[in-house]
């Protein structure tokens, strides 16, 4: 196995609605084939104009964009709403965001955040013309674990699940449960350093395995079906 | 921010009760102060000798185990039981793993995976005499998101969760929910390099923010508490 470099992709622009990441990305990191490039959701939110203006005093406001964002809510205790997103997220508050937004903003989360990162991949084959994974990340909590972690809200070209289910393990025994969610992986390895506040929105991981660029997405490959949810 | 590195650790001997891990792992390794050690849970549970024989075929005396380890059953699908362990883990089947373990034996999760990570600690400071932090690291699945991920079940030396509430974002606002499971993002991380059926047990972290240093547990800072639990 080969070691993994994780490098932060450090003076990135405030980045506006209608700005195209892929260049900014590209003009900040020396990208090489085989990199994976991990863009925190928030700037895909801004870049797609996934920003939308609220006053922070208006509960009623507030509650109706939420509204908008949900299409189940599983729990409410006070102002924490788990709530599951119409891309089959299950998050705090559908992933509406006011950290690191201008104030009386909010984000919500992309639309379709694999086509986030197929269109900033595509970006960046057309220009620096490299061939990279890209992930688009958020901060989810857990039910049962404090502390949150980032995860995987979109990926292109770079595998969500790894199953190595049929594959034999160091006894030779026939593996049970390997279906490696790698996109959450890569996604908690590049929060390691883009820190909450330092302004450092999106990260270079460098040596991944090679086996595990492909076409992919997060909403196929991890997003459980409610049907199959104990949970929900 | 610096760049991490992820080195896999590899030619690490079969495991067997009463191994000391730390002169296993330095042998292995150069590691140096300041490095993160990932272990995973199967060679420390093989280390403190919990194994368990059981009959594959026997599903009574399986079942036997999994009551003694299971404080509660959150929910029952076939085989598959979602437990909380005496430790507050939730997991599948009390985390009881059958890979990588020879045929007609079972491992249990360590008794506490904290003290675990403590003396590998320990045993490394005294000898090659380095200031290292050490996870122990398991794969949990995740309700509402298919595929494993690792996560940290024990922790030495190196925070668990990282609180930076009250702190600016890049904006200058106050952060709202910024406490970071760091030590899940590290497991998680040093995973990518392990690789489930390629043997490799452990791995080392280089590069970590030297603040996220000092004294830590999993099951004080990581495991929420049940009466704080929303899906239990």
């Amino acid at each position: 196995m080969t070691r993994l470099e994780i490098i932060p992709v450090e003076g990135l622009p405030e980045v506006r609605p209608g700005d195209r990441l892929a260049p900014m990305l590209a003009a900040c990191a020396e990208l090489v084939d085989g990199d994976v490039v991990v863009v925190t959701q928030k700037v895909v939110s801004k870049a797609e104009g996934r920003l939308v203006a609220v006053d922070p005093d208006d509960a009623s406001a507030y509650a109706a964009i939420l509204d908008a964002e949900c299409v189940r809510v599983l729990r409410r205790r006070g102002d924490l709403v788990i709530a599951e997103t119409g891309a089959g997220f299950v998050c705090a508050n559908a992933g509406i965001d006011r950290s690191n937004v201008p104030d009386g903003y909010v984000t919500l989360l992309p639309v379709d955040a694999d086509r986030s990162a197929r269109r900033i991949r595509d970006g960046l084959r057309a220009s620096p013309g490299v061939e990279v994974g890209v992930i688009v990340s958020d901060t989810f909590g857990r039910p049962w674990r404090q502390g949150v972690t980032d995860v995987a809200i979109g990926c292109a070209g770079i595998a969500a699940v790894v199953d190595l289910r049929g594959t034999a393990d160091a006894m030779g025994r026939t593996l049970e449960v390997t279906e490696v969610c790698v996109a959450d992986e890569l996604a908690s390895a590049a929060e390691l350093v883009m820190g909450k506040a330092a302004g450092v929105a999106a990260a270079i991981i460098r040596g991944v395995d090679p086996a595990w660029f492909r076409s992919a997405s997060v909403r196929a490959e991890v997003v459980r079906p409610a049907g199959e949810d104990l949970f929900r």
